[in-house]
């Protein structure tokens, strides 16, 4: 009976607890130094959180969308997708004798990156073709999942993985903590980032939205399965991220988080909503840290954004003043 | 102090509740008669939800897509879709005088069905491009949903969304008490369903899935906006469903409910994962309560998937005898 009771009082403890807000608590966001770009993102959140504040957003429409590469992890030396690529076309090789001569494999097999990036889209579709095409959904899932659990960063020896930001693991599920339905919205491939979003990030497949390539359901063999195609069916960049959110959301989000030009369309989409809205960009500029790039890099290129940030009140995070640290701890 | 003690009492009261299983409770499917079809759903969900069984399916892969047209809602005398469709020409053609002489308007305006359905899918994107597209995404969701909110079926005079199946609203709801994730996977246009889909079925935007124009960003203007197309974008009906789930959820559903050879491939592709599935078909053989067709329908037509369910063993849902009612009493 005292145990019953015991019990009782515990579970009442936790609804009352539930039914205070979260600002009450501790620090959400324990990796933001304090200062401006933290205390506009929790006012923001406040906002359009609270019971009879004037930008209160209903929970169904609190959508808020994440670029990957630049924002979420790292893209240096070279998007991770691209050392994927890299990796698969070297366990490829021996059964292709005749890359060694054939561009774009001839570049990639010397570890000629300048070379690769001189073959151009053509020579993109091609070592998309040869590595991520031809086999079923099924295949390349397992093919994306088990690469992604042994890579590692040529500099940091750390999985890819654990070269996610701390800070915006933290925000991510700060704003899930505040009814947020939080997406991934990158340039990168959908099908790359599905198998481990929700490890990793908290995110489910189903919130990934990314570039594709075609794909042909059939029924002919053992099982039905889709086949994955050699050709681009959208990319999920610049003024392509609107659209993707539109296809895959079908809501205008009130909140956008990303780092270079390629988000620019996804920010101003975003904060042209009627009502409260919020963009930020996360700026490179720790060079001791983690990487410090802007507006010559070729990955991630934050030129037009940077500029335009300030006219249209979109907050800028300082990676070197804002964030106490930049990586979790432990592998996530 | 009483009243934070009853306060706490009912507040413990309700986290006791919650941990007890659903199965502990009344019936969650009142609308369905006791036999083999409602046996077969209980079943399969308890299978696949029950800590230790060997057919336990983790929630984050608890999957159910359902076919909207004919499976949630009615779809006779013709699909929903249409009537919008021919009540937006009816509504631009003071604009459009040529419109009178010229098929597939013609034809509308002249309440002429059979020669609508002779000018062919040339003649449908005609009619999509002349009412689904040229405008803003905000502006085509605010036509749809101002339609939805007053367009009656013309035989029983209710609101087409008050023609939604109460058995089907019930198990819906069962589903996402089991902690399934419920989706929408339609050949109707994405777009036309998005503005209703939470208020009439509890499935939000994010999670429907259906046909689509093509559409563009712009930033010129006062406004970005997204601009709805007269181009076929996507097309999800047959072969198409299992891409668009595939595109949207990016997981293979562990159950799916449909009602016509749209479905079959949906079905299929559900029913083969490794690992327990359900498939189910619902069978319009209700002349009385609703309307009958099956194999020589032009809407809804079930022909293949009808002659192949025992054999794959869907469960085939008789609208006469195991649905107690039809449509919900209130407008939900």
């Amino acid at each position: 009976m005292a145990g019953l009771r015991h019990m009782v009082g515990v579970a009442a403890a936790f609804v009352i607890a539930s039914l205070i807000s979260p600002a009450a608590f501790a620090d959400d966001l324990p990796s933001w130094n304090e200062g401006t770009t933290k205390k506009a993102i929790t006012e923001f959140v406040s906002a359009v959180t609270s019971d009879g504040s004037p930008d209160y957003v209903a929970p169904s429409d609190r959508i808020a969308v994440f670029d990957n590469d630049g924002t979420l992890w790292g893209e240096q030396p070279m998007y991770v997708q691209l050392a994927f690529v890299i990796d698969r076309v070297k366990d490829l090789a021996p059964d292709h004798p005749e890359w060694k001569g054939k561009e774009p494999f001839k570049s990639v097999l010397a570890g000629d990156v300048k070379g690769v990036a001189a073959t151009g889209e053509a020579g993109l579709i091609k070592l998309l073709g040869a590595t991520h095409a031809g086999m079923s959904s099924v295949d390349f899932s397992r093919i994306a999942e088990s690469w992604i659990k042994t890579a590692r960063h040529p500099k940091t020896g750390r999985l890819y993985t654990e070269m996610v930001y701390q800070p915006m693991l933290e925000l991510m599920q700060y704003l899930r903590s505040n009814n947020f339905k939080v997406f991934i919205v990158s340039g990168g491939g959908i099908e790359f980032m599905r198998p481990w979003t929700e490890r990793v990030y908290g995110i489910p497949a189903e919130n990934v939205v990314g570039s594709s390539i075609k794909t042909k359901y059939t029924d002919k063999g053992a099982t039905p399965s889709i086949m994955r195609l050699p050709d681009i069916e959208f990319i999920d960049d610049g003024p392509g991220k609107p659209i993707g959110i539109y296809t895959h959301i079908g809501r205008q989000p009130i909140a956008a988080f990303g780092n270079s030009d390629g988000d620019f369309e996804m920010l101003e989409w975003t904060t042209s909503r009627t009502g409260r809205s919020f963009g930020l960009i996360v700026h490179h500029d720790d060079g001791m840290r983690e990487f410090q790039y802007d507006r010559n890099s070729h990955f991630g290129r934050l030129d037009r954004a940077l500029t335009e940030a300030p006219k249209r009140g979109w907050a800028i995070v300082s990676m070197k003043d804002d964030w106490k640290t930049i990586y979790p701890e432990k592998s996530p």
